[in-house]
């Protein structure tokens, strides 16, 4: 279903050549209204790609009417003539479409420094045109044109208690970092909101999802987040409930980028309580994800703790007070570390499951936060250095 | 040679029955004076492991007599227990010597979380004290006594031109970050110099060194670098030329650390120049030495710029103030990426040494620094996941 399980809105995924693997390679999501409301949050790399300045421009009137995206090429660092790319696209299908070119975001994900097969993405803007379609079947298109080292495409759909409903699809698998990851994710909803409102529930939900998983600690050049809004179902929602389901969505999908890492064998949830402040609890969260050695020994199926601490004590006292003698590490529910020193005997700790739960009490506080990430494999290894390059 | 080679003190490499690897794994370096002058340089990881809290608080009063350094046990995160078994060490190598404990470092490496085999550290203390020598045979046992991971013993000798010796040892591969590595060192040196001269030196040293080198990212709880001055030599150095030597030693060292990194087919040299300070060009040096993505690219021969301004991208510009488009790359001595975008083709960077210098000019001012680190192999990844735990 993904884009278009809300209504008014309609979607393609056609393959246009573009991507050397021969698999769907564009889509196009359109917003039949009757309102464009939208909102962005994008990579905050400093070398983003064209399609990122473009769209973030287009985006920040707060109206979108459509969004094409193509895998098989970033148009990242490709100068001028990338960002004339991006911009040729967005008036093809405006062109298409009948509206402004600036209500037209783009997104592109694949390798970075070259430019796209212009003739063949614009050929493709047509043919997604045609087959423009509000059915299941074309959401679902959709999801798989934008995949690249991802298994499975990735979808969410949820329905509010007044009707409204949103649905969404993300790609990311690898280069996938807190600040986004190199994902393109759109998501719909037909409620009756403006920009302001899909601008506060997105940066909310991104902040809580996306910005805390973390499969390999790369930062993207072409993360993109859309939120877009027909207001066909004609329900105004209740706010509150509004960004919990937009945030739910996001949640949703980050956590299935994280179940289709790059080559990963378990994923590693990382939960930090007791803490001073919710930064401290995240620093230290994102620390132990960061830690090479603990994915390492994840994938060999060993809880080492000691690796954990070890990531854990890299944090600054002025980051993150605590007392490293009143810290206990859990892993699958295990006290395998307590008063700096073992606990439980790791081999308690079943690691047959593909989900590891690392829930670390700092014990000097109340707040928590969760971070995800995954383990490190031969296989991620494998993706990542003998690919074609 | 290693810590021989200065006139003034004996070592030993013998094996104690620690490690269960069945090799030399307990080393003793005995200073024999006349002068004991001493300094250290510590891991910050807040889980430190019981003979750093040993060995900072001995070489707090600037001097040294003995270092004993044990592979095959970290003594990190085992609380009282382990504390007591760092002190019982020193206690027994003092008595054999007839000095104080306080006189006596300590250092381990090895699994985090297990008590030693102190039995087999005491005896072993003892045997090392009889096979103590001066001979180039003695301080090469030591240096191999310390040894984990590494495959081969690293060590260094320089002479100044006033006719004294600075000598060292080094054990490092994996758990090698910036702030220090999972590396035990000590240098030695008959030169007259004070326990303020030598710590002067080598903060110095260790900053453009070993905080330098960055092989997995991973801070351990165990580092150390000694460095004790018996004086024997009666030659006061220049102490421009003492200072410079110590850094040279400590250069080479932390050179030999990444061209035996865990696993690693390329050693990775990035110089970052054209900063506005040497903390940005540090900061930019640091975000590419640490990404996964370039170091399994590298590894699989491809000079992937697209990873390397992607990391670079990740730098704050409160940071590292650069223009994006006036940041150039070179790879092995070809500027693949100049103007934001692609350079000379890719295929002209012969990748079949092993060093690959990547060169980053950011054209923002003047200052520069250069980071080292390591590919990320398959090896890497066997290492450290399928491992016997």
């Amino acid at each position: 279903m993904s884009v278009t399980f809300a209504q008014g809105f309609s979607a393609a995924g056609i393959e246009a050549g573009i991507s050397a693997a021969g698999k769907k390679d564009l889509a196009l999501v359109v917003n039949n209204g009757p309102l464009d409301a939208a909102a962005g949050v994008f990579t905050p790399n400093r070398f983003c790609a064209a399609p990122v300045v473009w769209s973030r421009a287009a985006v920040s009137d707060g109206h979108i009417k459509s969004v094409i995206l193509n895998s098989g090429g970033a148009n990242a660092c490709t100068g001028e003539a990338g960002y004339a790319q991006s911009k040729a696209t967005a008036e093809t299908v405006a062109g298409l479409l009948g509206c402004d070119a600036d209500d037209v975001a783009v997104c592109s994900t694949g390798l970075i420094g070259e430019l796209l097969p212009l003739d063949r993405v614009l050929d493709g803007a047509k043919a997604a045109h045609a087959a423009l379609a509000s059915t299941e079947q074309a959401g679902a298109d959709a999801s798989q044109a934008i995949m690249t080292t991802d298994t499975k495409p990735k979808t969410v759909e949820l329905t509010g208690s007044t009707g409204f409903k949103i649905g969404g699809m993300v790609k990311g698998s690898g280069m996938i970092a807190p600040q986004l990851a190199t994902m393109l994710c759109v998501i719909t909803t037909d409620a009756v909101v403006s920009a302001g409102q899909l601008q506060a529930a997105l940066a909310v939900a991104t902040e809580h999802s996306f910005n805390r998983i973390d499969v390999d600690g790369c930062m993207s050049t072409n993360d993109t987040v859309l939120l877009l809004a027909s207001g066909a179902s004609g329900v105004e929602p209740d706010s509150d409930e509004f960004n919990k389901l937009v945030s739910q969505a996001c949640a949703s999908l980050a956590r299935q980028i994280i179940g289709d890492g790059e080559g990963a064998s378990h994923d590693i949830k990382i939960t930090v309580t007791g803490a001073t402040t919710e930064e401290a609890a995240l620093a230290c969260g994102r620390a132990v994800a960061a830690s090479n050695l603990l994915k390492c020994a994840i994938s060999g199926n060993d809880p080492n703790w000691g690796r954990i601490v070890s990531s854990l004590g890299t944090v600054p006292p002025d980051v993150a007070p605590y007392d490293v003698e009143k810290v206990t590490v859990d892993v699958n529910g295990v006290r395998i570390c307590e008063h700096a020193g073992a606990g439980r005997d790791r081999s308690e700790v079943d690691m047959t499951p593909r989900e590891v739960c690392i829930d670390i009490d700092l014990n000097a506080g109340e707040a928590e936060a969760t971070v995800w990430t995954d383990d490190l494999t031969h296989e991620y290894v494998h993706i990542n250095a003998d690919y074609e390059s």
